[in-house]
């Protein structure tokens, strides 16, 4: 593969752990050459003085943010920073000439209105956020392909969305009966002191949090209501459950058709991810575990069809910093350099 | 209190994690001692055998089951068995005057053919399972002091049914459209070697089982539609989660009245508690860990609603051995003893 | 018991996890009132503001540090402080009569010169201090029941001295051979937001810190001088296991005698803890494991004897938070006291 | 690469967790192709069976096992069977031209004796048996390169080993001090029911077992013999941790010289692993996690002097199922078959 040339990309944020997932899966993949990465408070280090396990297998410094030479040097951008900061920085990226693959929350909405009432801030750049893509393949993956600004979608919207979207695509389910049971991992709450984080907190417990205001929720109905064409509100529920990594959604909806079985089902959501290369379908009876998404991009969906109640039940698991965050990012990168959807991205994962 | 004397009572199958945890529970009650330990397979052990730990803390030795003698030595007899066993016992014991609380599902069922329907089995006990009541002191209180026979409820029907019960016994929610998304630490699924419970497997690992087919369907359905005064039926979908004890149920229905807020349903379920030692209803915001359950018998209980979507959300939090299991049994011995429904059993548990 | 009264007990520093322990081990005990908490950083709060599930349950307010009234009201004063507070304070309040059990480290050396070398500090305190016992029931029991003022032991210490003693004391390890290789669960790392203590970081991973510079090294050293009647130097190692409670010692020596095998070494272990309630040395092949412990008082000993290398191995196994602190100060005052070495403090834990 | 053609291989017994670890590996690996894997008892059985999450990415059908056909379709086979069974089958498919790494304990052993003493059984192929190299290539990368048939280390010898051998090489130590106190996840007690192995009893706890008399202790003596060119015995406990992958040995001896100091080690380790790809040794100070090599073949290395008794305490970190098992075999793959050591081979792993 010598002769095809690696284009050189960069990392901005690279400190949490999607930036060090990310920094893996980019020194992995074949043509791509990982030459940026940056960060204000960190700027001078080697990165594996975050990540010691690292040392003498990424030997890249962090630097400072330096727009102008980082789109000297790089064709894409990835942003893994705090909502907020993206917004600030991505219109000069792109008046550059970089591809920009934002991670944070500040792409994913066409109204930026919604935004603002869930995220805050002020938003200058319109213009430039109306030519972003929300970055689900699985969905959008003709007009991210075209794009150079994606807004990659959240963990627990990317998991939401590949089990709704057949169903309401299709028009198979009252919209406004969509419940989303949402499991989590504590690696989405990122690499800081919280006491709620620690082992001994969370270990061996389980609960809730953020009921019924989680700011994933704006996300998930956007996209839902894209797909159904008219608006459609959800319940989304999070929980911490006491392990690393992956996320479950447990989605609960009345069907139209109450005739429906659960083969009918995985016909149909075979057929919708087809052309989906890491949306597996289940066979009928057979439910994911979130540990066979470890560790790969995979999206491991399961259908069942409640008889006595009328209603679907999707399950769907993904690696929360993989599927959920960077490896999605990744699978938008192939889709905009015009390579593989699969090209550089892990198929196996670990097990056990 | 020694004056008071101590009420001799025993378990039949006792090798399990029910089974210790009842062990344990009963060594420390005031006012009870444990006088006979029945198994088969381990007949003739010391009970220190399956747990060494107890080895010079529990000194009682595994005997053969001998209804007879175990009717002349104990007054209440706590059946720890596979589900289908305790109905062949029960009416013997009870005939010999012994009072028995069942862990099984064998006579949580007011219809048995519902039980057969679910559990199979041939029920030739028909006018004995008609004397027992359902162990769920929160809601038939007066019913267990006056019964001989006590079926207690499952783990899951349990956090299930304090979460709903306030909701359906005063109309407050559209019945049918319950829907109880249930987590599990792994020690509800016994103390067996099966490849799925291994740490290697279970642990980091998340996924749902026995969709819409669950046997404590049913059996939440039951007590649901006797609260409501009609037929009911609730979505139940249980969860395995990595780690060992605790259930959390996340219960979503729609409200009939849309203007309630949060605080009048704190206020709803305050008030239906009230003379519930056992249960903690959470303060307007705050919602439950399991680990805040785990070693006591307490069912801790947040709710919220979400004004968007009309529905309310109810999170309870039990240990599934304890609250769940064996503490439950005890609670309800202590109603059919007359003694303090509080009597020998942990209020505060361990933390972390 | 109600005519025997109850004695008030006080609290320092209750905010951290052996505080929380701590407090619910006083209001389980049947002849201790717990009366006052106290804490600078909340005071004027509710205690259960801290642990949320301890609601309507500790019903305290956590009060300013005066030690004036905390003197008037208590009887005796567990001091739960970061390393080099508790000098400050406790001279005061055993000149106004209280008793004063310290769970940190500033109470455990007879020679303060090895505290200031490793803790700092500066010790205006030589004359009280000289009259403070260390707080190892095991080994001083005597000397803890005529004292005033308690070290209480290091996690770390406790498991290593039942471990170590009765060899030293019988003179049958060559002593400068023990190798104390010890493994602690993260609750012994505090309730504080470090990196290192996260779920994602801690769960899964294993590691040794501060090795061959833990200060519990010399504490260790001082105890085992004291037993064998001269200068010790151990290898003590800890390192940090993945879940929240617990503390295994694998410790290594060189016998003296290489014909004693696995058996003797039972009976002497045996003979040596007779009177200690706390301590179940465990028959000949069986090792301890730490769940063994969780949620007691209990510390299990396993020994071997290794023929081929001449080594005895003992393995002792505590609940960090319990024998190794907060129940061995219970212990202590039991003592002080004039109690039953075993009142008020949990034998059987929980298990799974 | 595709001109380069790939290598065809197999596995015999593929079904445990160290073979869905082999498959996954050899499937990602650049000049192999996995044509065949055999099994008795899921004979004709797609393998995704075993592993639901492989399914459409692993469509390998388990066969029956015929040497015959085995050997006409593979140029390698991996062996990864129960101990006792290879050297059954190897002799046939060395005779056929195979190249045989067995992940067994069957051709570790020089003497023979030794093997039958520790493991039984009844050896006939003394003379195939003569011709095994032993499997780890920091040691013996010439011999392997040189050889038809491996036996790859057990986890345990590997990471504790790779500790000691720059000590034992160099004399550096006095050898029957070393102690060998290793700790790991609970995989590697394989994918087989045992109530030890649940979550529920294993989680959160922690405890020696087969002190003094594990199998790999005759192995580890074996290789420490050889380097130190004189009988060598070490004390070795084996711990079972509350996580799923990953061994810590925490290596502990006297140093002959008391002069040297951490920095000198880091030296003399960094000089010893020269040429070694995938031995990582820390700078002065750092201590390895197991969690930096899970998922990964690197073994981290860390060193530490404690110069107040004279002993320098290694402590050594490997995935027991990569480093430690199936990525080792690959390796010694690479070097027979003249490719890069390092080929096919995951540097990175996954974090946290």
């Amino acid at each position: 593969m010598g002769d095809l040339g690696r284009v050189p990309v960069g990392i901005i944020g690279a400190s949490g752990y999607g930036g060090v997932q990310l920094v893996r899966l980019l020194m992995d993949h074949p043509r791509v050459e990982l030459v940026y990465l940056g960060g204000e408070s960190s700027a001078g280090k080697p990165f594996s003085d975050l990540y010691p396990h690292l040392v003498n297998l990424v030997d890249l410094i962090v630097e400072p943010i330096d727009l102008e030479k980082i789109a000297a040097r790089c064709q894409a951008v990835f942003l893994s920073l705090p909502n907020g900061l993206a917004y600030q920085i991505a219109p000069e990226l792109l008046a550059k000439g970089c591809k920009v693959l934002d991670l944070s929350a500040d792409y994913r909405f066409t109204d930026l209105d919604t935004y603002t009432t869930w995220y805050g801030g002020d938003r200058h750049d319109r213009e430039v956020a109306s030519t972003a893509v929300y970055g689900l393949p699985e969905l959008y993956r003709d007009r991210i392909a075209q794009s150079q600004l994606i807004g990659c979608p959240g963990c627990y919207p990317t998991a939401s969305l590949l089990a709704l979207s057949p169903l309401l695509k299709q028009g198979l389910i009252v919209p406004d009966t969509a419940i989303i049971d949402a499991k989590s991992g504590t690696s989405g709450g990122g690499r800081q002191g919280k006491i709620n984080l620690l082992l001994a907190e969370a270990d061996n417990s389980l609960g809730a949090y953020n009921v019924g205001r989680h700011r994933h929720t704006p996300e998930i109905e956007q996209i839902c209501s894209d797909l159904a064409g008219h608006e459609v509100t959800v319940q989304f529920t999070p929980h911490l459950i006491p392990m690393v990594r992956g996320i479950l959604a447990t989605v609960y909806a009345t069907l139209r058709d109450p005739g429906l079985v659960r083969e009918d089902l995985v016909t149909i959501y075979t057929a919708f991810y087809r052309g989906a290369p890491w949306v597996k379908v289940l066979s009928s009876g057979v439910y994911p575990q979130t540990k066979w998404a470890c560790g790969n991009n995979n999206c491991y969906i399961g259908v069942e069809v409640d008889a006595r109640t009328g209603r679907i039940i999707v399950m769907s698991a993904i690696d929360n910093l993989i599927k959920g965050q960077s490896g999605q990012a990744i699978q938008c990168l192939n889709l905009m350099m015009g390579w593989e959807e699969t090209l550089g991205l892990p198929q196996l994962g670990f097990y056990p």
